[in-house]
């Protein structure tokens, strides 16, 4: 077997949990796997047949765990519009238009700017997704798409509708699954209040005998979480615990209006949450009880929410911001650290998608790592520079 | 009189208040002010002796009316506390500690990093001016120096302690206000819980006597309003307003915990303001009642604070922040605009420093502009892009 690459820079963070950084470090990679990652690389009985320098900063890469990449071609449509009339008058109707060339071209545009912004995966709902897979898969990075279940403006009202999508996203699944060793396939149920509970329940058994992730927008707005407990009787999260819906894989994006019950089912079920502070901002939606789903050990992960509603894939943001908000709503400064908010976009992120061996430079996780150039001006002095000038 | 350059460019924002965007668009410049702004040059009997194509949006230079520049030698010192022992344990000591030099190039890369995030003007509030100002002076920035009244560690304790830095500001106001027509000089007496009343009214006379700014740090922390009103009685604005402290120019900084009745003052002695959502948030200070100040026709900038509280001193951010942060507190999506959030950083930012012609593309304003690259994958498509594509 050849033996493996090994990438050395000044700086590695690894991300795994441990608040580590390897000043210097290094990380050996043998196919897509990470075989060695530490400080000092010695010697040992397998020497690397190439060594890279890495400059900057060694990251893992980055996990976007809510994204509808193609809606770049949206960016910037229906500006300043509250959650429901955006959707129902503005990105809707346009979504029903859009062809299979157009969802190539959105997520060949947007995999170039995640990558920029050196996110290396993202989770994606959207529709059309053979044309979405192929532009990720051309453009070199890591997919876990579930495809929407949702009917769009003019599409035909049959009784039960969700059965055609849940059938298709079976077929995807067997065409796609593990492609490249890059794909991962899943299912969109859009929301409780766009797909009926019998419709969920479905998805839910597709999902359990796939063994595939269910994610599910909940409890996104305050006006959507009331309509639902006055029609129902009972929370969002209540409906679906008591449904199955929760038997499962499930990632439930948004998730700002729960209750203290809510929030013990989520621990309960072990329903992952996709924290979306910008867009969730942008759209006056609220501010999630970050620290409270950190409390009930809730696995959380950080996504940029669709580029329209944000506008832009910058992961980055959304770590700073998921910090900010959480201190606001919190009043405590301390109420999440710098490391524990990037842990959200890295290992943190990686879990919600049952993936631990993504967003962390650890042994046995895959080598999806970035380089972050550290020589910018907003990044000079780095910590340990400023303590070296003595008299400070 | 030599003829004027003229700058052309596929988009022009003027930022003038008007919400034009003019594609095409130009300016022309004479010396250091603009004396054309519009879209079709057309022929005119001064024709210009050099005409030069910009890439890109051209956009007023940003103003950051809230700084603390030099503490870029501090970045990510003190991490994750809150704001009264950040400043007393960490950030006073290591100010104490400070030499002219040290100032001089914080300060430079303050102002190469302010450049890059397209800052041509910072209004800045710490010690060691004339060392700031050469830094300044050298980068080819402008600036509004307030250099601090505040007694820090170590200092002797003397009765009339601000009597000593007022006679200096006044004297470097004397020396260098107006030097190279980019240097204003103000006072930046720190708040009123550092500063006694009696050294405010003083400083408030100075200022008046030189048509001087008075920049002051007002409500950012409700502990520290909840023991300015133990002790005397009343609110801050309400005991400045008293004294005098408001006859003047002034702007304060944060005003995160005011009561109706101090927005009140704030319209009556129009006290303009210097909005700093990331550093309020980062510290966990608050959100301020952006949307009050507006509607109480509050003049009102956006400031990024000192880079220690931020980290960076990118305005970008502050804008996107500043409207996120508003909707979330009103809880509504049209509760900032785009537009309007925009302002904060240019035209309005401009007025709070009693500025006009600063932020603004206007026959008389200063030709302080930038460009802005239109052309990283985040910005691509424009709204008007994205509508070429028919069907959608």
């Amino acid at each position: 077997m050849e033996g493996p690459t090994r990438y050395t820079a000044d700086a590695v963070v690894p991300c795994d949990g441990s608040g580590r950084v390897l000043r210097p470090g290094f990380i050996e990679v043998s196919g897509d796997t990470i075989t060695r990652v530490g400080s000092d690389p010695g010697a040992t009985g397998v020497e690397p047949v190439r060594q890279v320098r890495i400059d900057g900063v060694l990251l893992p890469g980055l996990v976007n765990v809510h994204c509808h990449s193609p809606m770049t071609l949206f960016r910037g449509v229906g500006e300043d519009l509250a959650l429901e009339r955006w959707l129902s008058e503005v990105l809707w109707p346009r979504e029903a238009r859009m062809t299979e060339e157009d969802v190539f071209w959105g997520m060949t545009l947007a995999a170039a700017e995640l990558l920029c912004f050196g996110v290396t995966t993202s989770c994606e709902v959207y529709f059309h997704p053979d044309a979405l897979l192929d532009a990720v898969v051309a453009a070199g990075s890591r997919v876990v798409l579930c495809p929407a279940v949702l009917q769009l403006p003019g599409q035909a009202d049959g009784g039960r509708w969700w059965e055609a999508p849940i059938a298709a996203i079976g077929d995807l699944h067997a065409r796609r699954h593990g492609e490249h060793g890059r794909v991962d396939i899943g299912f969109g149920p859009h929301a409780p209040y766009t797909v009926p509970l019998d419709g969920l329940v479905d998805v839910a058994a597709a999902c359990r005998e796939l063994d595939a992730l269910l994610h599910i927008h909940l409890a996104e707005t305050e006006s959507e979480v009331a309509r639902f407990e006055e029609r129902n009787g009972r929370t969002e999260a209540a409906a679906l615990a008591d449904a199955g819906v929760f038997d499962g894989r499930v990632l439930a994006a948004h998730s700002i209006w729960l209750t203290e019950e809510d929030l013990a089912l989520y621990s309960e079920f072990d329903v992952a949450v996709a924290h979306c502070p910008q867009s969730n901002a942008k759209l006056a939606s609220g501010i999630a009880p970050l620290a409270r789903l950190l409390e009930f050990g809730v696995r959380v992960g950080i996504g940029t929410d669709g580029p329209a509603s944000n506008n832009d894939l910058d992961l980055w943001e959304e770590i700073r911001l998921a910090a900010m908000l959480c201190r606001l709503r919190e009043a405590r400064a301390d109420a999440l650290g710098s490391e524990a908010a990037m842990g959200l976009a890295t290992v943190g992120a990686g879990r919600t998608l049952g993936r631990p061996d993504l967003g962390v430079l650890a042994v046995g996780a895959r080598a999806d790592f970035i380089a972050l150039d550290d020589t910018t001006t907003a990044l000079v002095p780095l910590l340990e520079d400023a303590q070296l000038i003595d008299h400070l």
